[in-house]
Order: C-alpha cells, then structure tokens, then sequence
C-alpha cells in the first residue's frame, strides 16, 4: 500500500509514519515537505525510517501535486489546520490522481460543525470540498491527547513534559472527556486506513474516559503534591471566549490571534460542553474504535502518567511556540 | 406517537398529513400554522383528517413554542426551506421540549452540504444547529418528485399537471437522477419515525432511477409526440449559475432572486453533476430506503406517467407562484 503523509514533521504526522514505518512489507511511505520545512529534524528522521522525502510546495502546485500523488493509495494529511488553502489545494490534486483513500487533517475532539470551535470550522471547509467532488476520504478524530492532559505539580517535576498544563477544571470537576496516547494515534491510522468498513465514514479512535477529578486525585496519589484546580464556570469560559473572539474579529487573524480564541474553545469542547464523549460522538456520526478494533490494547493512561512522574514523558512540540 | 407537523399547508407537509392520518390509532396530528397562513384550504382539508390545529408564529415566540411543543414525540418540518430563521428557533424550541426526534425540512435531492445549491446551504445551516445542541434528528431526503420530472408535450395536453416542465436535458441526456413521488413522501415518513435504526441519521429515500433520455423516450412512446429537448451543456449551466450567482449577490435576497439561482442550481445537481444518485448519496452518509425498507412498494413512475396522460394528474402548488 503506497502511502502519503502531508504534514510528516509534526506530531501527528511522526506517530503515524512511527506506526506504519513499523510494518515496511505492508506500507510504502512517502513524506510531502513544504521547502520552508525541509530542513526540520523530523525529516531525516523519518528518512532513516525508511520514507521517501519529496519537497514540494502545496498550493499554486496543482500538476506537479497530481504527479506526485498519482499511484498513492492513501494520503494522511496532518497539517495544521487552522488555513484551510493548502489543503483544499491538496484534496483536489488527490482526487484528479485517483487517491483511493484520503484522510483529511482532524485528530481533535468530537465536535460540532459549526458553532463551537474556530478550527472544526475550518477543517468543515476541507470535509465539504471533499464532499463536493466525491473523493474517498475517512475522518479520524482521537479525543484529547493524554500530553496535554495533566496539570502542573507544585514542585514543578512535571512541567518538562507539559506543553500545555491543564490548569482549568471546568464547573466541579466531574465533566468527562475521551482521551488518546499520541503515540496510538499512528496505530489507529494504521487500522482504518486498512479496514473497508472505515471508507467514507468519521471514526472516532479513543483510549479512555476520565473526569478532571478523576485525573488530579490521581496524580495527587501518585505525587503526594496537590496541583492546583483552576476552577472556571461555563459561563466565565463562555465570556472568556466571547472576548477572544472580538480580539479574533478585529485582528489579522494570525496564529497568537487564533490560539487565543482556539485555547478556550478546545476547553469548551473538552471539558465545559462535553462534545468530546463516546455518546455524542455517535450523534455526531462517528463509527467507534471500540466496536471497530476491541482487540486493540491502547496505551493506558496510568501507564502515560506513571511515565510522566518517572521523568520518562516527552514534551509535544518541543521546539515550537 | 405524538407528532407535530409545521409546513402543513405545503406540498411535503400534506403528502405527510395523508400518510400519517391513515393511522388514526398510531398517531395523534398537531400542525402549528402560522397566522399568516391560518386561512389556507389545506388547513380545514388537514382538520377533517383529523389533525389538531395550533396557530403560532415560529419567530421570537419561543416559549409558546416550547409550549406546544412539549410531549411531541416527533417534529416534522416541511417549510420551505430559503430562509433558516424559523426553523432555527423550532429546532431550539423543539430541543427544551424535550422532542424525541426532529425531521428537518429536507425533502429534496442527494448533494454535497456546499458549493452546489444554495438551498442545501440553508439547510446545512440549520442541520449545524441541530448538531451543536444536540438535537434528535432525522434527515429524509427523497430525490426529485415525479411531479418536476415530465417535459411538456408540443400539444400542450399534460401542461394541466406541469407546475415546472423540465424542458433542459443535460448534455445527451445519458445522465440518471433517483426519482419519487410526492405521494410516496409521507410513506417514507411513517416509516423512518417509527425506525430506531434511522435515529440521528441520514435517509436517502427514492423510488426509481431514470435517465432523461429514458423519460422523453417513454413519454414519447405513449403519447405519439415529440416532446422538445433542450440540449444543455455542462459548461452552459456553469454559466448561467455564476451569471445567477452574480443577480442574486447585488439583489435583496428575496424569493424571486433566490428562485433564479436555485432554478439552476436544481438542474446542476439532479442531472448535470448527478449527485442525485444512490452511490453518491450512500458516500454523503446516507442510509437507503431500499436497503431498510426493501418490502415497500412505492408507486411506479410509469403508472405516475400514465396517470397525466390519462387527465388523471395534480399540479403541484396549484395556488402559488
């Protein structure tokens, strides 16, 4: 099976090439690299991993993208993907080379359409043109990464492998939310993209279920510190957001000017609305990776935490923002 | 089964009316009409079929509307569907009642959710809204009615029952759309309200598959005359959408602006994209009447045909337009 990955040098793109680098007989991989990321660690890395690097820029690009398409099987497209251009320049290459496969940048929270988050809303305008010219495609959603997950510990031991501490608690405490090892995201990938029954379906791939208590009273058993629990109501998150979006409205709509509207939406979706649950992702479509794979032992998140305060995790985008 | 039709006095509403009304001991009919259409002969036809009759504006009346609403099982909506607003505010009303299921007013031919017909835009916009507070739905749509799908007769004999010939055939007229009669609308309503399998789904639900070039042939045969083919091509509808779209960008966005745009519109995606099609609406996510319901026989399109012939037809909206 050819495979193409777009968007290989980021987190999501390192564990599905991770996953499917693993199975060399199964999968012939092929990285995509934007020039201006061509120099990136990641690519060598995955080159020593056995994939073939193309450097090509993705908009303005229509024939040489067919060509480079054209024979792939799947294209995986993990992009950032809060600027919808480059991919939707993408979709339509991958639909005139015949991609049988291709499966749009998501691996986020079950969320709405619309309404909720600035970025689902931008990956609805690359669903919609995929729809719009019928090119095979699966969604893969995947919850909450276990790595932005955790709370900051007083003593600070933990914060080298926190990113993003998870200071606020929405209401109580007692919302729930799904929950992902990055690293299985791959091995998710791997599985749908090989699994007939996922064609032109959403599935939403998850590990585990937590409540933010249950995930502090945890760690406070384990670290014997007591992180803090920024307790915020659903109505100071929803003023939170309204402000964020008049800064959004009135700026260039950049990247510090997204992340701050996209940061309290995502709480919203994760914890404050429970959008991210089993039961609402069906609602909103999705087939489960639960009934699709019960066989499948993902990473356990008392494994990742025990990993975490062994001074073992690993910070995501460690060299970004 | 408790079940409140809003849009009764229109075309889908009234087919639903008829179905449902057959079984006066399976369901108790409530219509909310509003005012403004309160005086309309299909009002008093919908009493003496027993339907109960709540006259109520559907704008900023929200909790009269939650009112009537509570302890319906099932809220069909057939409004026309250009201007969201009112089912936007039933579709928010319907959800603090507590309705079991909502059926959107859909109703009309398989296509990509953006950037083919600005009608499933509006739709799509109120289908967002569902999803966002999480609304039991059902979404039927049903493909082009038999009543659209005849061309005039040089003689001008079936004009009587031919609210909208279809005199365009695109390009050789070798392209298919799935057809169905208005009649069999409310069937297929009956059955996917009291489904389980269709809750939070999408039902593509038509009777047959024709191609224009079938139509005229049969019609040609029947009645011994020539009916015009106006041969369109691709690039020809093309053009006269984008010089509609323009009309309708600089207009008032009132019905005959919209009119002009969907006019075409309709015709790109029941013939000339044929995304109106069962495979096409199985890769949008659509379940199939033919696969769930494969023991129903709905009415045939050429027992449809011989029924205009004969002077046995109805026009669709006699009264309007």
């Amino acid at each position: 099976m050819n495979v193409t990955i777009i968007g290989a040098t980021g987190e999501v793109g390192q564990s599905v090439i991770n996953a499917l680098a693993a199975s060399p007989t199964k999968f012939n991989l092929t990285a995509i690299v934007r020039p201006a990321s061509i120099n990136k660690p990641e690519v060598e890395q995955s080159k020593s991993k056995g994939v073939s690097i193309i450097s090509l820029e993705l908009e303005d690009n229509h024939d040489a993208l067919v060509k480079a398409l054209t024979g792939q099987d799947v294209v995986v497209c993990s992009l950032l993907p809060f600027f919808p251009g480059a991919e939707l320049a993408l979709t339509s290459a991958a639909k005139e080379a015949g991609v049988k496969r291709y499966i749009p940048s998501a691996f986020g929270p079950s969320c709405p359409p619309s309404g909720v988050m600035l970025i689902r809303e931008a990956k609805e305008i690359v669903l919609n043109h995929i729809k719009k010219i019928y090119l095979p495609y699966t969604v893969i959603d995947v919850g909450l990464w276990y790595q932005v997950s955790l709370p900051s510990l007083p003593s600070g031991k933990i914060d080298y492998a926190l990113k993003f501490p998870a200071t606020v608690v929405a209401e109580d405490g007692s919302h729930a939310t799904c929950l992902t090892d990055l690293r299985d995201i791959g091995k998710y990938v791997e599985k749908v993209i090989t699994d007939d029954r996922t064609l032109n379906k959403y599935v939403f791939a998850y590990n585990e279920v937590w409540t933010q208590e249950q995930i502090h009273s945890h760690l406070e058993k384990l670290s014997g510190e007591k992180p803090k629990r920024d307790l915020v109501s659903t109505k100071d998150i929803e003023a939170t957001i309204a402000a964020a979006q008049v800064q959004y409205d009135k700026s260039d709509k950049s990247l510090p000017f997204i992340f701050g509207l996209a940061g309290p939406q995502y709480l919203s979706c994760e914890w404050f609305r429970e959008d991210n649950l089993p039961e609402r992702a069906k609602f909103l479509g999705y087939l489960s990776s639960k009934e699709l794979y019960p066989d499948f032992e993902p990473i356990k998140y008392v494994d990742y935490v025990d990993e975490v305060l062994q001074g073992n995790g690993k910070s995501i985008y460690p060299t970004r923002w």
